[in-house]
């Protein structure tokens, strides 16, 4: 009865997607010729994309909720053809210093989402000004990031007597915080390439490669929407996949994705998703998945079988979020908004608490924008829940959150201790054995704790990385300030 | 020749599930009115496993063999519906203080063992005195592991001079050891929701959610079927795939899943997994499946490709089990019975082994059934190896393991002088690092290494808290010790 | 357009493959008769494989680039039947002290390189002078790497006052390096074994079961060709997909796949791979992947969409590397022959470094082979990165890989203070705290920053094993330094 229902269905797609064949522009025609041989991975990459097989004007015959586009006044020019090279490689050109000259057409070599806006608008818009856009920006403009940043990837020097360590090298933060936080990329001169069709002159690049969600653009745009919709396929399939979000968001800092592959959801993911539609728009509970994913949760629109919206998509991936458990350095509702180097709390620092769990509140959301946020969250939960699960499980993930800020809090207080009895130097906060374990409790352990218990993942609540570890760091963190000050009297 | 043939049997199973269809009970199909809107996940998942698909008198038509229902009085009434909403939520409505009345029907909140035993006798009755079925009751009936859990899940505060612990939560057991174990679940009391078909009177549970192995349940009951068989497709294709025994079964404590995934079975699962059938009954070596799984070597009901029996069904997870690798805290053979808190060592402990490998003889299986379990789990390896590969490999095996107890002997041993030397206290065992170092000699390390050797992945026996680790911590520990006798002279 | 096109060629590869039946030996069929019985998964996973569905006869009637063979004058006997158990099983037996009488057959127990040469003579001779096919001798025949193996992998006993390394098992070696290094199997005898037909006699072997790429097989040759394509469907899918080299190339020590598996090449890899072709060969890019995995860059035969080689196929997996990163201590130019233990560095040692990072010049590859080889590489990335992308990469990879080897400096100096100012002991380098401190950055750490490089995995370039532990490790080791100073005042 259901079985057949499904297999036919599946037809009717397969048949719809087959006769949606998009002609493609003149310019991409002759793109694609030479590239067909000289970059063939981007092309047939594209090919088997959407972009490749329908056009603008065709995406918005569809019904609003089937939509993948949101911008209704798409340029005549490009709304007839397939989304082809040209029509994205040679948008708004005056904004790219990386245009370039090649083969009689004016080039961008970097896409950007001032570009990707000419059809995605609304994705752009609300991308714009979150954490996300701003990720490079809250590493370089806050000065303590900054500092952390430089304590991590410096080459360290021994003397003979001391180690020193040397000026950082941006190489090594564009392989480290960068790569997932983006770059800064920038214009710096032109190259020859030699080919066999003759030399081609190209824009060379400052801090490239990369794909970070918070990339400043040569067109001064934030973001690189290849982060999550990579090259040249864009496909929402990968995009929607866990294993894409698991590139940043994962142990020992940000455990996420181990957390939910470790979970009841992540185990039911992993067991069907090859029977999962990871494609429909919109996405619908119980049919197209049958366990939340990362998308599910923090950006698709979700629908319910009658085809009633239960969450619309957002590209605010914080929209959907009430508290931070990213603790930097105890969990705390979130910043109102992305530029998080502007908040000030009371110790005067650019951070949303303070060395004792104050919270700077005037930069975060209020609780009753929290409360609807999670109650929002909540009623995704209850389409498989019912409420006494549904309620459990977020007073038990309160409860959980707060303690994993304690623990954090008596390694605070630790480090004070051994700051104070002139046991450690305060002057830089992550050069000291101690200080490295003190950051170790707030940026791993606590973390892990709390996504942990976001996610229902219970391994790294309790031996991998989490309370074990928090402990366990106490206790070291406690016999090193003992010896220490033994060894002074 | 092969491949035409398994595509024809594919088109036949297809068929067969199809035509199985199933009437839905009266009440079921009101259970579903609303549910399809208030609950559309569950309704989906329900739809896509086997129970809405077949009724029990269909299900016993089927050969012994191929059976997945092993009681045959089935109650008329339940016997010639399907197995919807309405039949498992309303069983045995006496003995379950979370029934409540539900729109004219009497319905419980939390399914048991003792209600899917309606049907799946067997599978209950097995399982029942299993350390799974336990599993909550052995943490918190034996008070070594109480300790150790509460070591664990305390929130230490520190006072300016000590670090002190406090008082446990519930919610932090539930949400580490608890998670796995199970936790009690009673009934609190009952909330009001408001619908917009009016309010509903539900009960509210405490310790929930959870669906741990040992749940302790309103009914008095022990277990949770949806540990493995998740609601509500109760898929045997998801109990089947290791990502199901991963959730508990995962390193550091217990790395069965991690060495798996990196042994070569584990290699071939993860290459093939999609070509294999997952779904079989009785399950066929070669043909459904190319290298052992979790459920191959542990539970399930395997032939061979004559259709003769070479395992059967159990659900007793440790009932193909000689020795018990996960050593507390040497390797010992398998406990008797799953009501480990019983046992009563040379020391006077709660415990198989004491602090100088001594075991507890008594409440262990004798070598005589070890031998033929062990025996019987090589029968099933020389389906696919040789004898000599088969025979060495468990030679190999019984090495190591003792090889890890005598690395657990060292560090107690080390432990021990520190005691003696008053370098450390023995109040309590957990609570200072060389302590918690001590734990993780034999919780992590050498079950790492056990567990490698055990499934053939030897990066745990290596690098990856095997090896390296026992004898990287044996040093630390020694060193701690000589700097604490130094600074005390 | 496209996608009638990708059916309509799958539809046409089944039937090709169905139809290549291959005639079975006689001897073969008499195997089958018994092992369809004893070893049924045996049976069933080689009917699953190429070498039952077609003759080297018909192999050889296909062009040169679609062969999987590779020798053209197989004899007559052997090329005109399926390549069963008889045909691998009984070949070249006077070089087999492994070969028995079973059943009126004589039967070598051990399949080896030297037989599968019989149709693979260009890939058993490009893989016979590598680092893998070496990999048990050098760990064997090099000193330093004896003393390291055997600190792994010796019990520890504590005397009351000091840790006393015992005498190192065999198997204990066996379960840890040399379980991916190969050990030496030589046949040590013979046992019987009872079955309902009568009793068996078989060889027994030392020091098996083992699968390793260095093993020294009973014949005199080296390595175990199902270390990779395991027996016995001898899948070339399963050899190409990265959970085979996932088994050995992993964290801590070489987290070549955890890196990759964190890439945006693995994420798309881990996405799409039940869509990707892993079979074809020559394999063509976009078409039949759309993202390089291991077997890609390091030993497929590459053709683009039009058919031309882009890199030819090798089994010698060094052979496309021009660095080595698995640095010993430090990365250096790849060595010019597998046999490593012959090399001799300034210091005397049979190290490619010194410890002050000097290079053993004389039997490293030029710097002009090892810029061709990184051009090599170069061209396969510009298949769907465009010249600034793929250089840019390389110059970042560059000065990671060299920073890694300062941080893998200060670590050795400072061990070498410790020793000389008799903090510590240098005549066994690897049973102190510190020392194996030091061991972990070089084999842990800087290895995780190079790999994270080289595949763009930033999270162990940072928090995982990366910069992060590099500065940690650098830091307690200094800390150590101190205390103990302290001490001996």
């Amino acid at each position: 009865m259901r079985r057949p229902l499904i297999a036919a269905l599946l037809v009717v797609a397969m048949v719809q997607i087959v006769s949606a064949e998009a002609e493609i522009s003149d310019e991409t025609q002759e793109c694609l010729m030479c590239h067909e041989r000289y970059t063939p991975g981007i092309v047939r990459d594209w090919e088997s994309g959407r972009h490749s097989m329908i056009t603008p004007a065709q995406a918005l015959l569809k019904s609003e909720m089937e939509r993948r586009i949101s911008r209704e006044d798409v340029p005549e020019e490009m709304a007839s053809v397939a989304v082809g090279c040209y029509e994205c490689h040679s948008l708004n050109k005056t904004n790219h210093p990386d245009n370039f000259g090649h083969f009689g057409f004016d080039i961008n070599l970097v896409v950007t989402p001032d570009d990707c806006q000419m059809c995605h608008l609304t994705e752009a818009e609300q991308y714009a000004e979150t954490k996300k856009a701003n990720a490079f920006l809250i590493l370089h403009e806050n000065p303590l990031f900054t500092d952390l940043v430089n304590a991590l990837v410096s080459v360290i020097d021994f003397n003979g007597a001391d180690l020193v360590p040397l000026e950082p090298a941006m190489n090594a933060k564009n392989e480290t915080c960068y790569a997932c936080h983006g770059t800064k990329v920038e214009v710096k001169g032109t190259e020859i390439i030699e080919t066999d069709i003759g030399d081609v002159v190209v824009p060379t690049l400052s801090n490239w490669p990369n794909q970070g969600v918070g990339r400043i653009n040569p067109d001064g745009s934030k973001g690189s929407c290849t982060a999550c919709h990579p090259r040249h396929s864009f496909d929402i399939e990968i995009a929607r996949k866990p294993y894409t979000c698991s590139q940043c968001h994962l142990e020992p800092d940000v455990p996420a994705w181990q957390v939910y592959r470790e979970s009841k959801h992540g185990n039911i993911m992993q067991s069907r998703a090859e029977e999962w539609n990871w494609s429909n728009v919109p996405w619908t509970i119980g049919t197209d998945f049958q366990a939340p994913t990362c998308a599910v949760c923090h950006n698709s629109l979700i629908v319910n079988a009658t085809g009633d919206e239960v969450l619309p998509r957002t590209h605010d991936f914080g929209a959907r979020l009430w508290v931070r458990i990213f603790g930097v350095i105890y969990s705390h509702r979130q910043p109102k908004q992305g530029r998080t180097w502007e908040i000030e709390n009371q110790m005067g620092q650019p951070m949303p608490t303070t060395f004792d769990n104050q919270h700077a509140e005037a930069f975060l959301i209020g609780r009753d924008i929290a409360r609807e946020r999670e109650e929002e969250m909540k009623s995704l939960c209850r389409n498989c829940h019912g409420p006494s699960w549904a309620d459990g499980f977020f007073v038990k993930f309160d409860s959980t959150v707060a303690q994993a800020d304690q623990m954090v809090l008596s390694a605070t207080e630790l480090l004070q201790k051994a700051w104070n009895e002139k046991l450690a130097d305060p002057k830089d906060p992550f050069d000291e054995s101690i200080e490295l374990k003190w950051v170790t409790q707030w940026l791993f352990y606590a973390n892990s704790l709390r996504y942990a218990s976001a996610m229902a993942g219970p391994d790294y609540a309790t031996f991998k990385n989490g309370w074990w570890d928090l402990t366990k760091n106490l206790r070291s963190m406690q016999e090193s300030i003992e010896i220490k000050a033994a060894l002074k009297e």
